[in-house]
């Protein structure tokens, strides 16, 4: 029996903030060579990725995707125990990375290494690890299914362990996500005084008037599994020191969160055309610059969601609500090559000083996996 | 008789960016003194102030009023002749001050001390000319009125000989200037994850939506003798550099060029009534700092304003405007002392690069001033 709970406290230990190893995929490469698996190590422009197979190639394969790299700590000093310890007490895993999601890869880790001990070789078992999804994310888990096409290897089902219960175990799945992406507006006037304005055009007016026709017009209102398309200006920005002078350029950063009403480029053709319209009201250049990170997606609720959810409902029951919520994860990437699906632990206290995880939840976890594991090859 | 362009090429040659001097004031006060001037330094908190008066202290008195200071002349290299050389060339005085203000302040030194060399001394000449009107002007002319109020001095008319026309001499004479006021708002919100709005308040949201109500819906739409209340965003800065981050706090600055209509105080009211409605419908605090710069003021329609525009017709073939528009002026402190008007050069070179003024425009503006004085006491 390979024990998740220790496994997670050993990862915490390697301190590995985007985009440092720290020693985590090292150890979990020689661990699961150990176990039988193939093991490769698939890095992409410095950034550390992890292939590891058991069971033939081309039979049929079930795949786990996670991530070692975390977060920086933050403030040293604010931390109960030291943020890269592992410290364990009173049945609790401190650390960084307990929960998002150290924990979630130890998990799958060790359901895998033990499922594959009783287990015929016409199943495989893929796992695919990086050290960058906290990061850019550009030579990641992208990188290891790039060099899985070009080497022949392939997932017929997968799941990512990231954590996906808000606050209690079970409660939520992930069977899909919306879309991410950034724009930065930037508006170039005429300069000019205060007290002549028709000698100037103010970039402010025309970026304050279309921000505000973007927040007080929603994009949609949701869809059968999505939430409505969320808007957040994140920032706005002029820099200009006098207090009567009209400045020549502003800059305001839009982030979008769209559902599978849109895409990337749709919604970037949304926001150029009402752009277009407030430059011809104003005489202000408006220009849209996009940074699109994922497309929205969703994996049809059918057999493979129905397995998982039946195993979650069995374990801890609850039946968990198919969401569609949150940020971005690497499961925008595995949706081209497979069906995916993302359970883990609860995620409350991701990202946060005091990251930790209860040392029973990570076995609950590891449970899951190997049911799911049994239920898939049954 | 005083030469008016030599003495504007000599102040050119002063180096008196604000808030330094320059010898400027130090010329113009052995100049006056020789003159038979009473002349005093009224310098305030180091910034340079210049009184003179000529004739009995509560004789009848005219005044003057203007300043030496200049604004920075910006990139060296683009002067065809340097800032600071008053170089002449073919009838034109170049540099920095050459139209504001330093050619109005030599026409009315010279003016002035023409004058009082064949007046009899029961009828007064007061010139008031600061070091800081470019400046924060918490020093500059209210220090002289401070003093003049504290050692019994008055003016009972005053010409300010700030740059007054727009692009041709005659056509434009200022009664009143709009009131000027610069208000930070402040937006204070809670942070948090782009993807997860529900958790955060964001103040640019808040922000976006206050500032487009001010923009979208004008105070009011002027007055027999103003424009409309006008009003520009002049910078909003949240410098946050995350994209996927809602901010916790956002700023603008709004510079507003009230009328008669209102008071610094009733526009700060109005603006703050609006962002507590805002407040009260997002939860983000809007904080507001307000700083007045003048009040709105008139000098009514009447003999002095007519005596003035008659000068002005007779001298120039042009009947001037009785214009309230443009910037601030030290006319703002001395309404409160007498009545006052501004006129001047055209001014359309101001505070640019490669700033001049025909030579011949300042031996006219010196007429103008020795024709007003001579019809005032007439
Ligand atoms: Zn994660
Ligand atoms: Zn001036």
């Amino acid at each position: 029996m390979t024990d998740a709970a220790d496994l997670t406290a050993r990862l915490i230990r390697c301190p590995s903030v985007t985009p440092e190893d720290g020693g985590a995929l090292v150890m979990l490469g020689d661990l699961l060579a150990d176990a039988g698996f193939e093991v490769h190590r698939v890095d992409r422009n410095g950034t550390p990725n992890l292939f590891a197979r058991w069971g033939a190639r081309g039979a049929r394969t079930f795949g786990f995707n996670g991530h070692t790299d975390v977060v920086p700590p933050g403030d040293l000093g604010s931390w109960t125990h030291p943020p890269f310890s592992g410290h364990v007490q009173d049945g609790v895993i401190w650390g960084r990375g307990a929960t998002d999601m150290k924990s979630g890869v130890a998990a799958f880790v060790a359901a895998a290494i033990d499922f594959v001990r009783e287990t015929p070789p016409d199943r495989a078992v893929i796992l695919t690890i990086t050290g960058d999804e906290e990061g850019p994310s550009r030579d990641g888990t992208i990188a290891i299914l790039d060099w899985m096409r070009d080497n022949g290897e392939r997932m017929d089902a997968c799941i990512v362990g990231e954590p996906s219960n808000p606050e209690i175990m079970g409660e939520m799945m992930k069977i899909g996500r919306r879309g991410a992406a950034t724009f930065t507006i930037t508006a170039k006037g005429v300069q000019g005084h205060a007290a002549y304005p028709h000698k100037a055009r103010n970039p402010l007016h025309a970026l304050t008037t279309y921000l505000n026709d973007l927040i007080a017009a929603p994009l949609d209102a949701g869809t059968d599994h999505f939430d409505p398309t969320g808007l957040q200006i994140t920032s706005i920005d002029c820099g200009n020191p006098a207090s009567n002078v009209i400045p020549e350029t502003a800059r305001a950063v839009v982030n979008i969160r769209f559902n599978d009403l849109h895409t990337g480029a749709s919604v970037q053709a949304d926001l150029t055309a009402r752009a277009n319209r407030v430059a011809q009201a104003t005489g202000v250049t408006l220009s849209i610059e996009a940074q699109i990170s994922g497309e929205a997606f969703l994996t049809q609720p059918g057999p493979f969601v129905d397995l998982v959810r039946g195993v979650v409902t069995q374990e801890t029951n609850r039946q968990p609500v198919l969401s569609t919520t949150g940020g971005t994860s690497d499961a925008r990437f595995i949706k081209d090559h497979c069906p995916v699906v993302e359970f883990g632990l609860v995620g409350a206290y991701m990202h946060q000083v005091d990251e930790r995880v209860p040392v029973a939840q990570v076995h609950q976890l590891k449970t899951i996996y190997q049911r799911i594991l049994e239920k898939y090859f049954e």
